[in-house]
């Protein structure tokens, strides 16, 4: 199964703290870009990859969705994202990414947020959403960025210049990377983005929209420390439609 | 008009040397993965944008291709093409591709190969080339990846471990990027892979493959310079084709 870093406590006291924890949505720099993305909520059967602690099922309901099922495979967000809701219209469920089963032909939205990249076989999971999507379905997901992930040492380098990079290698070696972020070993999976692309249209999906994320300047006047976000992209955001033909 | 850096006798002394000058397609390393990308030639009209001395032009007759239209800026490329062919089914027109005017509905395929990232105005270009396909028409081309264009200083550096990488910045800031290669002040427009794909879509493409070029393992075999290719990408290739909604 997935590894499962959320349950692991050093990390899950970490994540508690990061500011998209505990400032929700709201806090995320990408997702003015993400909901930009998102078809109108009003009405949709939306379900949510690996939902954290709720903040996008909650946000998805207030929007108008009908029916929001909320999945992930650590216990302590799930217990988190049930405490904070009595909306009976939110269905949080345990669920690893690596063998999903969801229901044939139910949903109007696949959501999923910085998540896919702990996936190792994203093909069955893309087969997986495609074959629960209902006709016309949409699947908008965010995922770090391979520029990101790929380099054997992931950080700024500063040149003699006082120029800060990000220092590439690896980027065409797809496979595990094994980082120490909140805590010691958490294993992701790179891939380019063309692989990311091409996985999409094999399961049948049409691509609709791909975009490195990039804070406005709006977002930068307001947090400095975003421009250093223009030197090299964290988050890739994707949407995809089940594809008509 | 796009820099007519073709024209500039010393780039031009220069790039006449270069091994995919000199031994054509066989001699590119991305050929092959972008060939896979291509339709079948048979009874197809053809238009190459940026055909340089006509290797493409040459090779698509020779794999059945009724008609073929190369499109050059470049005076001196569009010489050499001339004078390799007595293919009447061939025609080499010279054309600035910020201007670009297609006859409508008319070509199968369109290619490019290492031109769109001279391009200004890309998404004038692409609604062009929409104009001048035929229904189910493909598009595919290779431009430089938004990797290698992006850095203040492209080129290799290599940290105190020994490990070679390629430090990346000012990725999310498009425009133009002025390069010494093979001339001094090269005009190159970086834009990220999310814009290219983007303006595809909005002008009328569906995405059929996106591919950040990799050299096989037989190709390294045959050629160990290319292993430093797996650090960084040089080349994105991208088929698409006309949108049947």
């Amino acid at each position: 199964m997935t590894q499962n870093i959320y349950d692991n406590a050093e990390f899950f006291a970490g994540y508690s703290q990061l500011g998209r924890s505990v400032g929700g949505l709201a806090a995320a720099a990408e997702w003015p870009a993400l909901w930009a993305m998102l078809p109108e909520m009003r009405g949709l059967t939306v379900v949510d990859l690996g939902c954290g602690f709720g903040w996008f099922c909650r946000w998805a309901r207030e929007q108008g969705a009908t029916q929001v099922l909320g999945l992930d495979v650590s216990e302590n967000m799930l217990g988190r994202a049930r405490a904070e809701t009595s909306d009976t219209a939110i269905v949080y469920e345990r669920a690893d990414m690596e063998r999903l089963v969801l229901p044939a032909t139910t949903f109007d939205l696949a959501y999923s947020s910085l998540v896919l990249h702990y996936v190792a076989d994203l093909g069955r999971l893309f087969a997986e959403v495609r074959r629960g999507l209902a006709p016309g379905g949409a699947f908008v997901f965010s995922i770090e960025h391979p520029i990101y992930m790929a380099p054997t040492a992931p950080g700024w380098s500063v040149d003699a210049t006082g120029r800060k990079t990000w220092p590439v290698d690896r980027y065409l070696v797809e496979g595990p990377r094994t980082t120490n972020w909140l805590a010691e070993g958490v294993i992701k999976h790179h891939r380019t983005i063309g692989t990311t692309i091409n996985l999409l249209i094999r399961t049948g999906f049409e691509i609709a929209h791909v975009e490195e994320f990039c804070p406005t300047e709006e977002q930068i006047s307001a947090r400095p420390e975003l421009l250093e976000e223009l030197e090299r992209p964290m988050f890739l955001l994707v949407a995809a439609r089940v594809s008509s033909t």
